[in-house]
């Protein structure tokens, strides 16, 4: 924590400037000052030098305190790691590399400066580790409720980002990762119950997700057709990829990547959990039969694992044919996601 | 309007992904598909090329309902104008070209969408006006007032960016147009008053300001030393350009170029609308005198005028000497702009 704030000062009592500089020094160095950045936070706008022979490439995702986050179930720094890395994800199913950020905190003025500190201290963590820089932004008044904006970009060289709409027939389709962890950390979030052995890790899966940027540049030399992250869940995302690309999938519900111990403490609906709950930000991937041992070497080669998961096939675009343990098909209910509705 | 949108529906009733669809057909087709677009709205993240050996320049400005417009003040399409104007006017202080943005949305669920549908086709025809491409953002649900987030990118050649810390002693200072005709605008809508028949003049200077992009390009060749836009008034910005230049300023107070329309309908505080009002959006800067006249002529080329009003002096950094009309020197009060003080 900075030395400039102490632990209860208040935003309204400090003012935004100060408030600006002691967040701006909470940041590493060099993600205040990276090689790339001609010129920082503290002018009209901030200037970045580009790789040289890319396209810009760039996304936004918003946080809403009791919509997206409650800080009664997060710490601060978790919650500025896991603004940055909700974006961070959204660049590596495009298959970019990151280069830098701008921020807007929405505050009320009651919020405490030492955890907005804290908020820098975990976004500008993760930011340091994937060489982002965070150039600038906006600090504004918010009524009732803290939100944050974040706006990252990154480069890609032209021709070979990562679009949801190139999935073919006969593609295979597959997952980063495991599915579930995440939904299931907020469910033990929201039920106060976080006694079983395996809650910390559950709960980290969702106050803390890696973003899967070193396995997202691989992906256009491993010949995948189309990707995108997971933020909806496995049956409110992949409906978005097939109906971009006009097609359909067939899923093996014994194929779907669930943890153990998503199973073992919910299960009723552990599979819910896995296909619906949301928020697990690995990545959705289909690419040709011949590519899978490829693309398996090579997401073990960042850490990470690829499961395959079923198949693209032809058909009304966007639909999900669902095969269950006893081979029984039934069509997946793919309209029940929707942030504004119930 | 979108024959898709009929007038009382609301956005909690129609959902996000309609919702996004309509609004992002009311952009004129230029606005969502330029010609620098690799990739727009709907995948994970836009796709675009910058041009060749050129900088990417980045900024944020965030609206709240109720802290930075108020409904009942505003329509929509001003609002929407508003909202890019604003952002676009950093770009046009650091001399920058215009090329997208990316737009969040936080949203109660209880807002009109065919007032959504206005805010896009206010903000679309100014993005249509300079080529500014909408390639994307969030939506996401906001707890109790709507706020509106846009970032702004842009490119500059390498070098020729305009920043706050170049002014030097002997520097004349001027501004762009006129001041102060924006804070007379909300002293009327707040007073309730628009009789005076400069009214509508001065309320559309502060619901519909024009981003001085044109003339921001003329700046680095014709010597500009330092720019800044103005937001925060000409005492609330001014300082920040002297604290970063490492100098003070001289200021005249019969220069400062104030509308008469402002004079006569609040006679007894026109100068501090002028001065410390706010949301001018015109363009501060400093310039050896030497190159006065050449610039005087470039602002005429673009439709603009330039107004000399005083000049930079050696002394503690970011002070202010204030000369009145019968030659009485005063220090100005510069530490009582701060978004969160009272």
């Amino acid at each position: 924590m900075s030395s400039d704030a102490d632990s209860t000062e208040l935003v309204r009592d400090m003012g935004e400037f100060r408030l600006i500089d002691i967040l701006r020094l909470t940041l590493p160095t060099p993600v205040r000052r990276g090689s790339d950045v001609v010129l920082g936070i503290g002018d009209d706008a901030a200037v970045l030098r580009l790789p040289e022979n890319q396209s810009l490439v760039v996304t936004s995702d918003a946080m809403v305190d009791k919509v997206h986050f409650r800080l009664d179930w997060t710490d601060w720094r978790s919650l500025g790691h896991k603004l940055l890395a909700v974006n961070l994800s959204d660049l590596a199913a495009m298959g970019a590399s990151p280069l830098g950020v701008v921020l807007t905190l929405g505050l009320t003025g009651e919020e405490r400066v030492s955890d907005l500190v804290e908020l820098y201290a975990g976004l500008g963590d993760l930011a340091l580790r994937y060489g982002v820089v965070v150039c600038g932004g906006d600090v504004v008044r918010s009524r009732n409720a803290l939100f944050l904006d974040l706006t990252a970009f990154g480069s890609v060289v032209p021709g070979q980002e990562i679009r949801r709409s190139g999935a073919h027939e006969g593609d295979l389709i597959a997952v980063s990762g495991m599915l579930g962890a995440s939904a299931a950390g907020l469910a033990l979030l929201e039920s106060g119950d976080s006694t079983a052995s395996t809650a910390g890790m559950l709960i980290a899966s969702h106050l803390r997700p890696e973003p899967r940027l070193d396995f997202g540049k691989m992906l256009w030399k491993h010949g995948v057709s189309a990707a995108m992250d997971l933020s909806d869940g496995l049956f409110g995302d992949l409906p978005k990829l097939l109906y971009q690309s006009g097609v359909c999938a067939r899923i093996e519900q014994d194929l779907v990547p669930i943890p153990a111990a998503v199973r073992a403490l919910f299960p009723d609906h552990w599979f819910e959990l896995g296909t619906a709950g949301g928020e697990d930000y690995e990545l959705l991937l289909t690419f040709p039969p011949a590519l899978r041992s490829g693309l398996t070497n090579a997401a073990a080669v960042v850490g990470s694992t690829i499961t395959v998961i079923g198949e693209v096939v032809a058909g009304s675009p966007g639909g999900i044919v669902l095969i269950d343990t006893t081979g029984q098909e039934s069509d997946v209910d793919t309209g029940a996601f929707d942030h504004f509705r119930a």
